[in-house]
């Protein structure tokens, strides 16, 4: 792959707060970013050189994008297929490859690819179509998450079936299951949740140290590193995230989601094939950041080393937290802010990052 | 003064990289940014939300850029001060403020002003108006630098006089007093150059800690922290620019360079009243740098800890050398570049930062 060039020109295919993440890194390393994004002004765009606003399926659109365009990378993994075909027929690449984002648009194929290639996930059901849900449970066993295959994300297209939790969703889950294809999640009694966010490249992989990760309401809310984990289980993330991208043929930055088990057991939930909200905490706490290193990826640079040099927290502000800013913080805290308009509750608006302590090692 | 909300619009006077930097941390923090340029399409403009193109005495430009903004500040000190009445007229403010543009604009009231406040700098004689160059240099002596009051930068408007190097110069320099306002100043046998970056708010003052500076035909080209200096002159420098900064009423990021003469003495040779390419170190080296530091400082918010992480060193690309991006550097080698569409010989282009190792202190 070519290096290209700084003054090229980076496509983004979404304009949410990723984007404009990438985006802002993109342009401290001289690129030009074009954003492609259904609504206009999008947080990503705001920091863009360039904006196209039309609907993933617009034809002409894409083309002139693509026509624009140097590569085409993208924030979020549900860009429709024929999205990224469209662009590639012009002959600009998109990376990561259409396998990275095939694979993880749908909880089957997903669960099925890691568990060939050796990663476990924990168990499940997939629903045959027509089949009811209560067939499925009765063969599959009753506590367990209902889960939509396709265009999931923060907690939603999930139901929480059986124990003290499940019993009130088992209608609206009946509802969701007669509707779109679903899959039956075993529920892992799990002692902590992890990720490992990996950067690949054509001539290798680099792995940031993997986080510790704090849900509520299915929402990323915090993350703390190093993480309360044995460094057999450190290693075993790493290397399962090294084998993922590799197989893959990932160009750039992907995410894999953990539970740990009480006995150390790595069970893989899901991954994401671009950065991560689990890797926001990276760019202040390591040599190098997600998104630069994906940039890199993309661009065909070569990957940065991303040695940490604090432990760090992260804390996603949600909804209207962000009106905390900046007189409930420490001038210390790192703030991030995405610049959305509308502070709905539960949306994603800033997050912040503490650095606790200097690692003490060599750069 | 009440701080921004993220969601404010800063304006920046000025779309080079200075303000592409300003516009990121901004972008970062949560702010959208509106650059402000007689170019279309300048760096800062090219990762900012809005963007006006018009002249610096445009009225009308300039009165519908100031009710967009919620705050206005600059990235050059050559704003016009009647395009700051203009913009404070329709009730923006402008910071830094007004003192801090008129000090540093003239040579001549820069040098009086600070050795009025007890900041010694070299030598200067001020040319009186029609007064010819040689008559000035009988009375002040030969070995002398000749630079014009204002306008200066990257040593564009200096002729050295005197000495080996100057003899050449005598004829332009003769041109030049006569054409413009000068001033001589005293040739400095220094030893280094230091510089001390400075940000202040209406609380109180935080300085960065000295840069040792190399210039290479007038401009910046190698930075290294910490410079090789004693613990009494670091301690002179921070001292002289938290009064400069006090002095000015100065609310934001200003830079003050420092000859070192042999026996340790400071002479300072000139101030800008802004972020300053002696401080591109920091955002690599530093718990906050100069960018997210000045913006924090001109919307309100609180100054943020700049304590050193690493010892670090940085260099200038300059013309054609961005053409050995990325290839030439190595990938822990942090690029900074400017997206200028030409490479002009001497023009700044980007700037690399290379952390050389931790300082081991608690952050």
């Amino acid at each position: 792959m070519v290096p290209l060039s700084t003054g090229a020109t980076i496509g983004i295919l979404g304009g949410g707060q990723l984007g404009r993440l990438l985006a802002i890194e993109a342009a401290r390393l001289g690129f030009d970013v074009h954003i492609y994004c259904p609504e206009a002004a999008s947080p990503a765009a705001r920091v863009a050189a360039f904006e196209t606003v039309a609907a993933y399926n617009d034809v002409i659109a894409l083309s002139h994008f693509a026509d624009a365009c140097d590569v085409v990378t993208y924030e979020f993994e549900n860009v429709p297929a024929k999205t990224v075909t469209l662009i590639e027929a012009s002959g600009t690449p998109v990376r990561p490859g259409a396998k990275s984002l095939d694979m993880s648009q749908d909880r089957a194929r997903e669960k099925a690819f890691l568990n060939e290639i050796g990663i476990p996930t924990v168990d499940y059901y997939v629903l045959d179509e027509g089949e009811a849900l209560d067939t499925a449970l009765a063969k599959f066993g009753s506590h367990a998450i209902l889960k939509t295959r396709r265009d999931g994300y923060d907690g939603k297209g999930q139901i929480m079936l059986g124990g003290a939790r499940g019993k009130a969703g088992l209608e609206e889950a009946r509802e969701l299951a007669g509707r779109v294809p679903c899959l039956l999640e075993a529920f892992a009694p799990f002692e902590r949740e992890i990720s490992a966010v990996v950067a690949r490249n054509a001539t290798g992989t680099i792995v940031f140290e993997p986080s510790e990760n704090a849900h509520q309401n299915g929402i990323l809310k915090h993350c703390h590193v190093p993480a309360r984990i044995a460094d057999d289980v450190r290693i075993a993330a790493i290397a399962a995230g090294q084998k993922l991208a590799d197989a893959l043929d990932h160009i750039g930055v992907l995410a894999l989601e953990f539970f740990v088990m009480p006995d150390g057991r790595l069970k893989a939930n899901e991954f994401a094939p671009r950065v991560h909200n689990s890797g926001h905490w990276t760019p202040e706490a390591c040599l190098t950041g997600q998104f630069e290193q994906h940039i890199r990826a993309v661009v065909g640079w070569p990957l940065a080393p991303v040695d940490r040099v604090f432990d760090i927290e992260m804390d996603n502000l949600l909804g209207d937290e962000i009106a905390a800013v900046p007189n409930g913080y420490e001038p210390g805290d790192k703030i991030v802010s995405y610049g959305k308009r509308s502070a709905r509750p539960g949306r994603k608006m800033a997050h912040i990052t503490r650095r606790i302590a200097p690692v003490h090692q060599e750069p």
